[in-house]
């Protein structure tokens, strides 16, 4: 596949066709829009993938209820300002209560609605605010609601975060577009670093391989990015296929137009990580980590994503410092049976260490200017294979234990 | 077993009956003592546990190899300022030399000598100043050189630490001791959090029993400590017993008598992780994570080492702030298998969280007050089991981001 027929195009849950959003402000959050819908024309195949942790919030239960049951859905609804988590059976009520709103306004079935949310945790919803907040979105649905959508589920995040595809699917180049929204670990009261992204596609799929496309876009964009490796309540990737591209319908994971279709969603959602983690809070710089030459592509996510979590190498890159033997511990330190007499560390284009050794000094400065500058590639060679994984995370700064250490609950 | 029996006495390292140590300035820091060798004026048995890093230094790898082949050793030579970790063979040669310089000095078999280093990684050993250092060390050895020892393994440590236990061992009463001294998560140049700790005991036990026991007690106290979770090239515990206590040799780990001391070494070993904890870097608090109703013990242990590991939490409590939504979540995502509407949660005492939700707001002010002091306790009650298990951890504040990340190599 050339992938010269990916584009990247403006816009972004909107971009694809037959999709509608709407963001309004409802009040749950201090200031600023708080709730958004995202609605498919007509029906769409729907996937989802969910937080790992046990305190589930009620919409993040609801979901995988749903999509245990069904493969269809046309409408998303979400709030910032409160998680809905921590709230126990009255929580469960008001999650089911949203999406049977937003459906009776859309004049769909309840089920047809999915739900989620980001704020604070273990306080039970404004019931008004966001009945309120239901309807006026739904009146306002539009194809370019898309920026307002965005708005509407951040909570501290300092920009919205949106991303759009043009994929020319075969050999008969179909126009495929797919597009999301996304917001990072901004917190919130009592803050947890929530990360949700809704994606829209137009592109013809059954639920079967849209599911798996999902699983390892997800895979190597989101669940590659880290600000600092909690992993909140509500985490939520929802994903609606529509089927209006007109494209023949993707039906086999070992087809060519499947792998095309795969290779769009990875870029679309690797491109909304990296704004989530360029958008971490405190952040000064974007960290890119790069492995290559592991055994397997399972370790060299594990190393690449040890790099990328230590605290010393975060706050290092924040001093400017080309501080190898922090990178190099944390290489040492994830669990993969690495060899260091092979490993190589580049920091920016100038190799530091070779065969685990250190070269000569002479190479810090240029390794400091590439710390210098809003990005910084870590890049890690460790002779033993074939596989690379990249992971993306931000410097640790002052900012971060300020906007951590300083909200009072 | 009544816990009476053991009995916290002063001292550290000589302590036990029969072991000698200095401390003496060689000059690799900047400052400060700075090399260490400690002695047994008979043969003793040895245990050790290493840093599971892949970047194993020199010495590392050297009393690995020791210990694999004997299961005695007469003395350890320690140094500070330089940590001998990618330093190749050059640094294998080193470590070697370090352990026969300080053999010909004590009239021992140079492999009764292990060796540790903590510094500056990736930089060759300025041979002469160890070699003078370790000639000054073994003229000073003495029965009071613990305090001497004890700051010469600082890096950017605060304070020395050290301890010593007494036991009354059996039915007879036989008075034991055990003391040593460590070192905690101080950086130098260019930085690695190196955690060493150095045990002495006069206790007869045979080395199967003596790495049993070493074992047993780091995993439930070196091993449940974080500052920031890095695990370094250099982590080195080592402990010697020499049997001059004339107790009855421990022979089985069945016999009350192992169970007994095996109390003591943990209670040592608990005192010298807490101390390393409270001087984390930039630390104003010690956080203590006692983890309970868990169905196992690794269980236990894995939620109490997800809250302590956790950003949000360390600077929550740097914040003073009783902010339970991120201590929930980090038992939510632990990948422990927990029940939700069955974990209460207390900060200090006052209990929070009941049945996964939060208590009325009401008591958010005595938890906040239970911020106030220089320790604090969280407690997660799990409700599936009777296992518990303890982590400690410092607060992450300002200073932790100056101290690494102004910090330029």
């Amino acid at each position: 596949m050339s992938v010269s027929s990916i584009r990247k195009v403006k816009g972004g849950v909107t971009a694809a066709r037959g999709f509608k959003a709407a963001g309004v402000r409802c009040g749950l959050k201090s200031k600023g829009k708080d709730l958004a819908v995202i609605y498919s024309e007509g029906e769409a195949e729907a996937a989802g993938v969910f937080t790992t942790n046990r305190f589930a919030a009620a919409p993040v239960r609801l979901c995988r209820r749903r999509l245990q049951r069904q493969t269809c859905a046309q409408s998303i609804v979400v709030n910032a300002g409160n998680a809905n988590a921590c709230t126990g059976e009255r929580g469960d009520a008001d999650a089911a209560a949203m999406a049977e709103q937003t459906a009776s306004h859309l004049g769909l079935p309840p089920a047809e609605v999915l739900v989620a949310s980001t704020g604070i945790i273990g306080v039970p919803m404004d019931r008004k605010k966001i009945e309120r907040g239901i309807a006026a979105a739904c009146r306002s649905l539009s194809r370019k609601g898309n920026d307002s959508a965005a708005r509407a589920i951040m909570t501290t995040d300092l920009v919205p975060k949106q991303a759009a595809r043009k994929l020319l699917l075969g050999r008969r180049r179909i126009p495929v577009l797919l597009g999301g929204i996304a917001k990072g670990s901004g917190m919130i009261h009592p803050n947890l670093a929530t990360m949700l992204a809704f994606l829209t596609t137009d592109a013809a799929i059954d639920a079967k391989c849209l599911r798996r496309a999902l699983r390892a876009a997800v895979e190597d964009s989101f669940n590659m990015m880290t600000v600092d490796g909690d992993t909140s309540t509500n985490d939520t990737v929802l994903l609606l296929a529509n089927g209006q591209a007109g494209n023949r319908r993707i039906t086999n994971p070992r087809s060519p137009d499947y792998e095309q279709f795969l290779s769009a969603l990875k870029d679309l959602c690797q491109d909304l990580a990296i704004q989530i983690a360029r958008d971490g809070e405190g952040a000064t710089r974007l960290i890119r980590v790069v492995v290559e030459g592991a055994r397997s592509r399972e370790a060299a996510r594990v190393v690449a994503k040890s790099v990328a979590g230590s605290n010393l190498v975060k706050t290092a890159v924040f001093g400017g410092d080309p501080n190898w033997g922090r990178i190099i511990c944390a290489v040492g330190y994830s669990g993969v049976p690495i060899r260091p007499e092979r490993v190589s560390l580049w920091i920016g284009r100038t190799l530091i260490v070779r065969g685990g050794q250190p070269r000569r000094q002479a190479t810090a400065e240029a390794a400091r200017k590439a710390l210098a500058g809003k990005e910084v590639c870590l890049r890690i060679a460790l002779g033993q294979g074939k596989a690379s994984a990249t992971a993306w995370t931000c410097d640790l700064t002052y900012d971060y234990i300020r906007i951590n250490a300083e909200y009072h609950t």
